[in-house]
This record gives structure tokens, C-alpha cells and sequence, in this order.
């Protein structure tokens, strides 16, 4: 694989440089992950700086690619780019210290926070290998956790068994807090795991996601553990959930844009009677962070294009009742949806 | 527990006011943690802002401290805070896109990053406990995973059973990645954990840490899985560091700089030959983050005093053949250090 990520955002911006020390940038334009370490990117190509303890992981890690790796010295930074007309970074992820330090060096900087949001939402092939990757892990996890659930585990011991299970089978982490909540909790969309016990004929909605080289998965599934035939609203809410899901793989189209690919899961819970109670947007981007752009939303204006991956996760809550969120990470190929989940049912599952 | 620390950084500051949107400092002024929130700090009391997702969790964490939860609306931080003559902030902590947004509004801020720095490295007894606690954890697991050490386990494979029963015995996470390091891994201080089979007589470093209401634990343990009498070199280096650590346990006293007590465990390895292989500091301070002041290295000129909390752990690294180190966290109470750590073994393990 070559990384060719610090050419694009330089072309991008029209600047003379890119500059960035911040970690997941780091990671895009060079595949290098350091405590302490910082890119530029110009016309002559990418040079990685890392400190003593990193620079012989660093070298291994370019070696092959168009990325350069290089021990910092004091101050290299700012001699470096106080010879460029203007450098591109991103104010997000530039601390205020930081940016004065530059600016008494007399470093131009230009805000490209778009610029890093728009080429970084359009995955390259490798890039949507290492999400497929990690979709794999969460489902094959998830799979593995299903004999386990017991009447009496709690919420935290099944988040802690399934983050085991993605470890061991080679993701090096979660990609956020696993939410496991049972019963009434799941109709809380960011509930936090807590220590309720599981109980007959409670629901249950894992909704969580690990990283393979950084890249993030992100999926939830609602289940029943044992039905005791108290589940009647629950059961129409979540067929029209699921069918809201599914109505988005079939319609959504490169080109729509993050409001159209929203409203068709919206505009059909609103003729189902759940408007009020989808609380949240279809989706949002997904990459080396487990939110970004695009915007899959009431307010996403952005144009939805091929290579982006994005969640598919419309919901129904009904406070103190019950939640449901059926969600898939997806890409866009060939002008259609393609989700990186095929091994876990979406069909409501009765432990 | 009442929640002061918003008013002593405020007195430290000696400022109109303090404001904060960064989670962990949001965590320390307020005992909240939301991906959407922020904290003003006035002669009137700390206002904890969040929005509709997250309020109800606010209000509960506030209820009988000095801090009220207020619903966030569309700039309010930037209406009330223009209202001051000048509003300290850290600017580590600040974004320069945030920073831009406050200057456009008339907002003036100044830099705290020190008065951040220095209160909160003087830790408040409830503060300790919650360390104590993932102090405590830590070791629990430790002593758990112990008997499952078996021949062919990989390093990432114990690592993740190690953060399984931190979380299953109340952690919330780790508090960095975990480093397990078998054989001659073990000698470079920053490894990172691989795929890497374990086998009879290897060395077995491994260092982590988990939190607890987000305060973190660190602990290192160097041993030995099972004795092929081929470790000479690396027994002698281990009595050495073990003295070494054991020496700052009983001759550092509040009141020395970092510089003092990092020399009480560097002169004595300098002594017995290991002065070169001693490659890194000999702790660092621990709380809300798990690298954070006070510095206790050759370059630490602050005083250490009563109620701080850093890190014990001199080591010794010979490239390609061993590593060791040996790691507790401590704090200063009543001049005199005492560790967290009771729990576990210093004294070699051979397995």
C-alpha cells in the first residue's frame, strides 16, 4: 500500500505544505501512530518526524511508500515551515499553544479543516479493507458472545466479554464505550453501561465497534432474551425499524444528499407513527475517527459519494419502555449501498 | 463530596473567571464527562452546560455540590463569557478553531495552563481513593491472570485478559494501551504488544493501568516465566532495580524537586553500572491523565509535595537481551512516600 493520503490534501488545498502533529492525521498522511511526532507534506513528498523512541518503528512502517522518516531534532519544525508562503493545517486539531508557537516563529498557517474532512471521507480501497476488517471482528465477537448471555450477567460484564472477543480475534481496541444496556435503559440512545442485571424477557441493545490500524467499526443490534409475551409494541417498532434499515440499502444512491439518504428512513417511521420517537440522525461518517464527515442527517447538505462509509442506524425510543437501533456500517459502490456486516442477523433474534 | 475544584482554579487564577470544554477538565471542575458540555466558573459558582441528551445525567451527578446543570442554547458560552474582563482557559486544551470563535465574539482569554497544571497535581483525599481504587484493581487482576500464563499464550491475548478483569472488577477502561513485552521485547520501553508467542523461560514485562472514574493507575511488573537458568545478567539487573525502587519508597521526602528524586534511583543504578541502560525518568505525576505534572526526572526543577501522585519506576533496557522495570504509583502523604500498590509482589516471580 502506498500512501498517497499527504499528496492528496496537498493537492487539495492549493498550499505550498501540510502540516500536521495531530494523532489520526498523522496516521492518514503517513499510516505512523506516535506519542510525540509530526508530518509536512510539500511538493517533494511526505517527511514523517518522530523522537529516539519511535524512529525505527517509524522507518519500518514507510518503508515502500512515498513517506520519508526522519529523527527530530529541536525546533525542526519551525525552521522548516517558516520557509513556506502559507501552511495548511487543521485548526480542529491545532491547539491555541501550539498555533502561537508557530505564529511567533513567523510560520503562515491556513485553516484546511474542510479540505481534511472532504478527502478523508472518500476512502481509498485499503482503507475500506481495514473497516471491512474491523466489521468482521465486532460480528464475529458478537457471535461469539450469544451462548454467554446468562439470566444475572450485568451490562458491564457483556461489554467487557465482547471487547475480550474483539482483542483476541485482532482488533487493538474499541472504537468507542460499548453500550449494553437491558430493558427500559436501551430507550436512553447514549445510555452508559451500567451494572443492571439481565432478566427474563428483557430486551437487549449492544450497539459498539472496534479498530484494525486505526479504522473504526461501528454496529448495534436489539435482541430479546426469552420472550414473555410483553413485547407487543416492541416487536411492531421494531419491524418497522428494520424494514426503515433496510429501505435505505435499497433506495440510497451516490449523489443524494446526507438530507434525501435520511429521509428515507424518516419519512417512513413518520407514516409508521414513530417521527417523534427517531431521535437522532440516520448516520454519520466513519473512518479513523467514529464520527466525521459525511453527515447522514436532517441537516447534511453534503452529496453522499462513491468510497464514503457511513452508518445506516434509524431508531425508536420510547422513553422508559424500550430502544431500538438496527445499524450497519456501509460503503457506497457503483452508485449503490454495500454493507460491511454479513454475518449477524438483522431479523429481531429471541435468546 | 462536594465539588471545589472549579473555585480553586479559579482563586489560582486569580481571574473573572474559568472556562473549559475539554473532557477531562470539564471532568475535574465539574465530575461530569459528555462528548457535549462545558463549564464556566465564576465568584458565583461553576455552571456545568450540556445539552438535551446528556442533562438528566448532569443534573443527578451535580445534585449536592456547588456546581448547577444548566441546558445548553446556541451561544450561550459565547454571550456569558463576553461579559468578563478577561476568562482563563487552557490553551493546550483549546482548539484554535474555538479559540477564533471567542476572539470573534469579543471574548478575552488568557492562558491557565500552569495554574491548570499545579492545583490539580495536588490531589484532594477523595481524588487519592479513586486512584487507590484503580490502584487496587489493578493488582487484582494482576493476581488473577496470573495462573493463566501458560506456554504459547500471546502477548496481545494476555493483554486482552488482563483488561477483561479490570473492567469485570469495576474499571471503566484501561488507562493507556497495555504493554505486555515476552523475552527480549522487554527492552524496548515503548513496545508495542504483538502477536508474540510466549515460551519457557522468557522474561515477561508487562505495564499497564486502568481508571476509575477517570482516574488512572500505572503499574509495571518484570518477571520470569519459569527459570532455564539462563538469566544471569538479568537477575542481577532486576536486585538492582528493585533496590533502586525501592530506595525513592524510603528517601524521597516532600519537599524535593523531581530533579532530587529522580537522582535517588539514578545515582545508585550509576553506581552499580546500569547508568547508560536507565534510558527514561524515573516517574511522572498521574491523575485525571496518565502523563501529567509534576515531572520527576533529571530535568524536573518543581517541588514535590504533600498529596501529589506520581509514578515510582526505574528500569533498565539492554537492547535485544532484557528489560526491567518495576513500577508503582505512589503519592506524599505526611512527608513520606506511600505506594498504592500492596497487592503485588515486587520481589521476583519466577512463574
Amino acid at each position: 500500500m502506498i500512501y498517497t493520503n499527504g499528496k492528496k490534501i496537498l493537492n487539495a488545498c492549493g498550499l505550498e505544505a501540510v502540516y500536521t502533529s495531530c494523532e489520526y492525521l498523522l496516521r492518514y498522511i503517513t499510516g505512523f501512530v506516535a506519542e510525540n511526532g509530526f508530518a509536512v507534506v510539500d511538493e517533494n513528498g511526505t517527511t514523517l518526524y518522530t523522537d529516539k523512541r519511535y524512529i525505527e518503528a517509524a522507518e519500518k512502517i514507510v518503508q515502500g511508500t512515498d513517506v520519508t522518516a526522519v529523527l527530530y531534532k529541536q525546533d525542526d519544525s519551525l525552521k522548516r515551515l517558516a520557509q513556506y508562503k502559507s501552511v495548511g493545517v487543521s485548526f480542529d486539531q491545532t491547539s491555541h499553544s501550539e498555533y502561537v508557537t508557530f505564529e511567533k516563529a513567523g510560520v503562515k498557517l491556513e485553516n484546511i479543516d474542510g479540505v481534511f474532512s472532504n478527502v478523508m471521507s472518500v476512502k481509498e480501497a485499503w482503507e475500506r479493507e481495514k473497516i471491512a476488517r474491523a466489521c468482521e471482528i465486532a460480528e464475529d465477537a458478537f457471535l461469539k458472545i450469544l451462548p454467554e448471555i446468562k439470566e444475572g450477567i450485568t451490562e458491564s460484564e457483556l461489554a467487557a466479554l465482547l471487547e475480550y472477543n474483539m482483542k483476541i480475534l485482532g482488533a487493538s481496541g474499541t472504537s468507542f464505550d460499548t453500550i449494553v444496556a437491558f430493558g427500559a435503559h436501551a430507550s436512553v440512545p447514549h445510555y452508559e453501561t451500567g451494572r443492571t442485571k439481565l432478566r427474563f424477557g428483557d430486551e437487549i441493545l449492544i450497539d459498539f465497534g472496534c479498530k484494525v490500524d486505526g479504522y473504526c467499526s461501528d454496529i448495534t443490534r436489539t435482541f430479546l432474551f426469552g420472550d414473555d409475551h410483553k413485547h407487543e409494541e416492541f416487536k411492531k417498532a421494531y419491524a418497522a425499524v428494520l424494514t426503515a434499515h433496510n429501505l435505505v440499502k435499497e433506495r440510497l444512491q451516490t449523489g443524494m444528499t446526507g438530507v434525501q439518504a435520511d429521509a428515507i428512513a424518516r419519512d417512513y417511521l413518520k407514516d409508521q407513527g414513530y417521527g417523534e420517537l427517531f431521535t437522532h440522525s440516520l448516520g454519520h461518517g466513519i473512518g479513523l475517527n467514529i464520527h466525521e464527515f459525511p453527515s447522514v442527517s436532517p441537516k447534511g447538505q453534503n452529496v453522499l459519494k462513491d468510497g464514503m462509509v457511513f452508518s445506516d442506524e434509524p431508531g425508536v425510543y420510547a422513553a422508559g419502555e424500550f430502544g431500538i437501533r438496527i445499524e450497519d456500517t456501509v460503503t457506497l459502490e457503483n452508485g449503490r449501498v454495500k454493507s460491511f456486516m454479513s454475518k449477524t442477523d438483522r431479523n429481531l433474534i429471541i435468546l
